[in-house]
């Protein structure tokens, strides 16, 4: 989010963002060099100019919107200072989205688009590590016992149930909440 | 599983497993009545007589290979009556699976169908409903004193893991372990 973007980074900015915006339209495959030109209003020649290959590009797009939806949603919840506060404010903000959220949508097509694609596999793994290892520091700051099972367990519980609620939209949070917030207060001294 | 199946079961059975068997091969758009039919060695007629549509088919094999997925391999460490050895075998055995497990792409590749097919979709559902009432009534009845939030915590934390693992194969299922078995042991009186 440069302010002043040169026009280089605009027009590949517009790519990235154009190719992101189509996987949850069109599906991983759908996502040809024709409809993101089309809908950045580039020429094709362009997008290999700046990004290299549509495989290439759907990645760029797919782990940058990934990083998003995970560091934006629960970096709002950590800006509180209680462990189990947080732990509840990171599920609702988490659970807030609809059954056809895109950004969901987007995270399974990339799972999918993963199980055949080692670099992405690689780079999505990379992006959970850095989120697990993230919580792990913070929940170890604020004096939980032991950070890392209550870091894995609530990262392994938060993809579980974003799944979940893409098959069921109407799954109440209020239960699993329970059950974390439960988890990181036996933890605290 | 009949010991003694009529012929007309027998082709339909031979059907459903054609098609739970591709779906992790081609992908799910892949598995079309051609392909199933050389498969289970049929005609491709033979198919729409015994299940219907190919989406019909591919449906009645991703919901059985999930439910037989889960509830096998949970079904197994339930035998045990020390509910915190019972959620360690659990996670144990659903995290031996290899990278490319066949029933772990089935349950991706049916979860990116699920997006787009609702019937599909709130037949998944409700075999994950059914899962979290069977653990809710199995920690119920060895005294767990919150059993709801404990298995919808768990259920949850299954799914989570296992999609991580997909992702990063080297995933160590300890430290889950270590939170999940915590979260139960609190719960015992």
């Amino acid at each position: 989010m440069n302010s002043n973007p040169s026009p280089r980074t605009d027009t590949r900015e517009k790519i990235i963002e154009a190719a992101a915006s189509l996987i949850p339209e069109v599906g991983w495959g759908g996502v040809s060099s024709r409809r993101v030109a089309e809908r950045a209003g580039v020429n094709t020649g362009v997008i290999h100019y700046h990004v290299g290959s549509i495989d290439e590009l759907r990645r760029i797009a797919a782990v940058r919107k990934i990083r998003t939806f995970f560091l934006d949603r629960i970096g709002d919840a950590l800006t509180r200072t209680d462990p189990a506060a947080a732990v509840e404010a990171m599920l609702r903000v988490l659970s807030a989205g609809g059954p056809r959220d895109p950004e969901l949508l987007l995270l399974y097509e990339s799972l999918v688009a993963a199980s055949r694609d080692d670099q992405l596999r690689a780079e999505i793994a990379a992006s959970l590590a850095e989120l697990r290892q993230w919580l792990c520091d913070w929940f170890a700051e604020r004096g939980v016992a032991r950070p890392l099972p209550v870091a894995v367990t609530l990262t392994a519980a938060i993809d579980g149930f974003l799944l979940q609620r893409m098959l069921d939209p109407d799954l109440d949070p209020g239960p699993l909440i329970e059950g974390l917030v439960t988890l990181v207060e036996h933890q605290l001294a």
